[in-house]
């Protein structure tokens, strides 16, 4: 096994330590965040760092560089409060890293890398048409991390938007079937195979496997 | 498409809502931390919410719940300020799920699920043996978000402990060859199939695939 100390990660090539490090967190999301300015011009950008905080509010947040590619994105949740989370697909992931570059702020990524944008009335940001399992946020906190100057943006989710066929009785939505796609490190992208569901884990058994469609299959809402 | 407003999820079965936001944010990363307590009784919990904060100073926050089962986690990480994080390969997914269950605080996980403890002089916390890629942290800040009542605990990377073969070139480390595995929802395990890596976006081109050893290849440190 390879160990490296503390010492040896300061010394690190600052663009070797950037990818060794962007490795060590495990497969992360693939999401594209959708948003419109005040004067309705529409933003549309990848990130890596969305994760679910809570069901009960449903609440999700991911985290943003202020001064990175990505700004335009914060300046735009500040302004109209409002933003989609949509999933990225096989179909499109290449169009989705390709939101990365450094595009002007008066440039629409939706034009510039050839996705489309889908208007709904739930919200003024705008969806991603491709995407297969969408959800429309409200902006509720955005909390400064001083350590590295990053910021956590942390919104309640009003609307979801998702292909009927991948929701499962128990409301697990089986997003393998979506061809969600994951990402490791800072650019590589990666579609899944389903080990298996197990039970919830309980101390005096063993977790078993259950079906995709759940133990309780119970049709809600 | 299945469109759910804020008052359909308002009124959604809870456990059907649960299952359905966690739905939401895409794959997940899967990882098992490791602490002890000040007696040096050894804890283990897998944790789907561990993410990438920022490379340089090396930062990975996760979500806690203070009164969840994995209340003993954030209690040890209190009491001695390190922590392990442990990814989670395709050999040892099910005893890492069964972490899960809800054991007393006197019992260490590690027995209860067979897994193996491993102590580094670097840090008082507990490596997973079987883990393939492992870091120690040092507590940096536990951030209360008021919305839900979780905490955001932020380390920062100590050490790193991976398979040399696994590293390339550029410091990209290929999680898929280690057969990390990634998570759905609260229960769905997933292995992975990578569909590239790609280059850098630049607004004049669109991204190229670049091989899995990276386009630099210098050998660090």
């Amino acid at each position: 096994m390879q160990h490296y100390n503390k010492d040896d990660l300061t010394k690190m090539d600052q663009r070797y330590r950037v990818q060794l490090i962007n490795s060590l967190s495990g497969f992360k999301s693939a999401n594209l965040i959708g948003t419109s300015n005040l004067a309705g011009l529409h933003n549309l950008a990848i990130f890596s760092s969305v994760f679910h905080l809570g069901a009960s509010p449903a609440l999700v947040g991911f985290i943003i560089r202020p001064d990175s590619v990505a700004r335009h994105t914060l300046d735009n949740i500040q302004q109209t409060k409002t933003y989609t989370i949509n999933q990225i697909s096989g179909s499109f992931w290449r169009e989705a890293h390709q939101t990365s570059a450094r595009y002007l702020e008066q440039e629409s990524e939706f034009e510039q890398v050839e996705l489309t944008p889908e208007l709904h009335q739930c919200t003024r940001a705008p969806f991603v048409k491709e995407s297969r399992l969408k959800y429309a946020l409200l902006l509720k906190d955005i909390m400064s991390i001083p350590l590295n100057g990053t910021q956590l943006v942390i919104g309640e989710i009003t609307d979801v938007i998702c292909e009927f066929s991948a929701i499962k009785p128990d409301g697990y939505i089986d997003i393998e079937s979506l061809d969600t796609i994951a990402v490791s490190g800072l650019d590589s992208y990666h579609s899944t195979n389903r080990l298996s569901r197990v039970s919830y884990a309980k101390t005096d058994s063993h977790p078993t496997d259950i079906p995709l469609d759940g133990l309780l299959a119970k049709h809600q809402p």
